[in-house]
């Protein structure tokens, strides 16, 4: 791979023009409630994990309290089977009444209380994917103006029982219906999903102008194959995928599914550090009622929040595709920092993997190596230096490298000071 | 499925003759070196972990100080790679010098000084399947007369670089040879794994005369489609393979992986659940010196450990595979007590399944209920109550279950009392 074409590509980022809004410098942070709880509407039987106003307090409270939303975590995201499966006599949307007896706004106000966001679902098509009311063309700006009026935060516009013509159509016409709201609604587009995430199907410019963030690939279910195919399709197709990515716009390869059932500890660190490689939207899919202390520290690791929070904002890239099932990915962070993933493919025992940091496209110098996941900082390296890094099985070793130069006497690089975490957290849209 | 026709079947199995050393009346349990550390033979870099004596030394503290052997877990296995390139001037096997300076009589004295039993591997062919020196026909008796000065209790026969003919000549010659010894040695065949696992080319008769276990299918890798495929294939061959097993003579789907790097919570919960289904041996095959302390949870519980270990010994089956994914497996178990599983191959979200014990072919009555994983005493179920249990994802709901008329006052049942686990770990071998 030629690493200095790459770089050349990556200067011409900021020429392409992002969603009007000024969200989602970064990519967003907080909860969605989807994968891990879906359409369970069985509110008698399971009261605690079925989709209503209770579950989310319920992990707004956790997200509150709990710590995740000093760390960015901010979004509580309603998805699918929320509503009535009538509208109501104006037309609008109106959550299911025995679910959502307190209506939107309260629970908009509940969660604005405790310093989050709301995000709710919509889709562009006859009925949403399971069968709900779905926001037609005429529909648009009435479901725009209800959103904004019950104070939402993030729409995530699904495309269900719509055609290509009608999303071609219907996608930018709810951007600018957002717009005309006046209130701040973050866009999240399942638009590329729906028209196989390729140009020239998708005109990603064009999404980066309309979209703050957009599903491109299948939804992750609770599995590690699932988390592979996604980590293949996007580094399959990062030539035309990375170039799409910046502040305020964001390929969003769908939830972190870590603290659920599907995934050993090595295999949730390794999807937290690959979607942090990806410049990904955090949205954690889980019960934060039960979440294990280690899903908790993968999740709440400061410096790998803060690598996948890097204000540049530029999406990695996969390297290398060993023979040895080893793979490499890198990401270019802000002030000459960035990150290395060592990633094994195997299944079989720990592998120890030679390289260098000349071997993978860096330029001569010293550099100092922190160690994301053991929280250690290793001797520098120079380009040349032969390192060895031991991976387990389906596990990753992810570095933070930066210049020896730009590190302070107190051994803190500027990159890891300076991460968004204070800014996204207290200028909150109430 | 026609239950009434599967116990039928079962009363035949005693008839079935066994290896004639009177070893492993119940499944054999311990640690096995291979999955997790293969072919490591780099003492030099990764002294810790390298096949060596250490390592074995090692894993023989961990069985006889961290409870391992208290439970059954008796057996430390030497798989490929422990020898020298070479046999010595009089044609035999012997151990890499620097690997294992102190020979294997001394590492045999070593386990059973700490109450433990010595199992080593040798394969019938040319070459073992790492490239050491193999057991051709002609090295069988100096081979097994090795062993047996060794002090070893246990040989594992792998296959590799032998044609057909040689393993129809080989594998029962090795049986004599064994018992010609004088000294009690288990004997593990792979066998059946060389020739697809299934009559007519596998004569399951003739094995269970022969061998005390035998591997009939793939290596177990560290990953959970590699748990699944093996669960599918001896599920999917079950009323081939379930009449080959009893006392003194076992299926051998392979080694646990729990504890490792690929499986999650759950499916490690899964694995144990189903290997204990299927009267499997329960070798470990991970690192006792780093495990976690749920992986430990999980490898003791006595409860399943005693399910596993079964007087009866007979093999269980899948009763049903729902078109929702899940599954239910069953076991008979000695004083009319039984095993149910309930297994989702699900990748979304916690299932609750419905169904009744009449449902699942238990004759009319009062059943008691105990749950293997959460250690509650349920209510009790006749056969015709109906139960709804909530499945995790990759996960399992494990019940034992006995007619409550065996129930003693105490709340304890006769089949969790007298499991095996004190007649297995005092009359060791020395």
């Amino acid at each position: 791979m030629d690493l200095s074409l790459a770089i050349y590509v990556l200067a011409f980022f900021p020429t392409t023009f992002a969603l009007d809004n000024g969200l989602m410098k970064t990519p967003p942070m907080g909860w969605l409630a989807w994968e891990r709880f879906r359409c369970d509407i069985d509110c008698r039987h399971d009261p605690k994990n079925c989709i209503s106003e209770r579950l989310f307090m319920d992990m707004a409270d956790r997200l509150a309290e709990d710590g995740w939303r000093e760390l960015g975590y901010v979004y509580i995201n309603i998805d699918d089977c929320w509503s009535s499966m009538e509208r109501d006599k104006e037309g609008r949307l109106q959550p299911d009444p025995q679910r959502f007896p307190g209506g939107i706004p309260k629970l908009a106000r509940y969660i604005h209380d405790r310093g989050l966001k709301l995000g709710i679902y919509g889709d562009l098509g006859t009925h949403t994917c399971g069968g709900y009311p779905g926001t037609t063309l005429d529909k648009i700006h009435t479901d725009a103006q209800t959103f904004a009026d019950w104070g939402v935060d993030m729409l995530k516009l699904d495309g269900c029982y719509s055609n290509s013509t009608e999303q071609e159509q219907g996608y930018p016409l709810m951007s600018k219906a957002l717009n005309a709201t006046g209130r701040l609604i973050a866009y999240s587009c399942s638009w590329p999903a729906y028209q196989g995430g390729l140009p020239p199907n998708v005109n990603y410019t064009q999404l980066g102008e309309i979209c703050n963030l957009w599903r491109n690939y299948d939804d992750i279910e609770d599995s590690w194959d699932s988390v592979l195919s996604i980590v293949d399709w996007f580094s399959d197709n990062q030539d035309l995928l990375q170039p799409a990515a910046g502040p305020g716009r964001w390929n969003d390869p769908d939830m972190l599914i870590i603290g659920d059932f599907g995934l050993s500890l090595e295999q949730s660190r390794s999807q937290m550090a690959l979607w942090a490689i990806m410049a990904a939207p955090l949205f954690m899919s889980n019960d934060l009622r039960t979440l294990s202390n280690d899903a908790r520290a993968i999740l709440q690791n400061k410096v790998l929040i803060g690598i996948n929070q890097d204000p540049m904002g530029v999406q990695g890239r996969r390297l290398l595709k060993e023979k040895t099932r080893i793979e490499v990915f890198w990401r270019p962070l802000s002030d000459s920092a960035s990150t290395l993933v060592f990633f094994s493919r195997r299944s079989d025992m720990p592998y120890r993997y030679r390289s260098s940091l000349g071997k993978l496209g860096y330029k001569a110098g010293n550099y100092k190596v922190y160690d994301v996941f053991t929280g250690k900082t290793m001797p520098a390296l120079t380009d040349t230096t032969n390192f060895t890094v031991s991976i387990n099985p389906s596990g990753v070793v992810m570095w933070f490298l930066s210049p020896t130069k730009l590190w302070g006497r107190e051994g803190e690089h500027p990159s890891l000071l300076h991460n968004h975490v204070e800014e996204i957290v207290h200028p909150i849209l109430l």
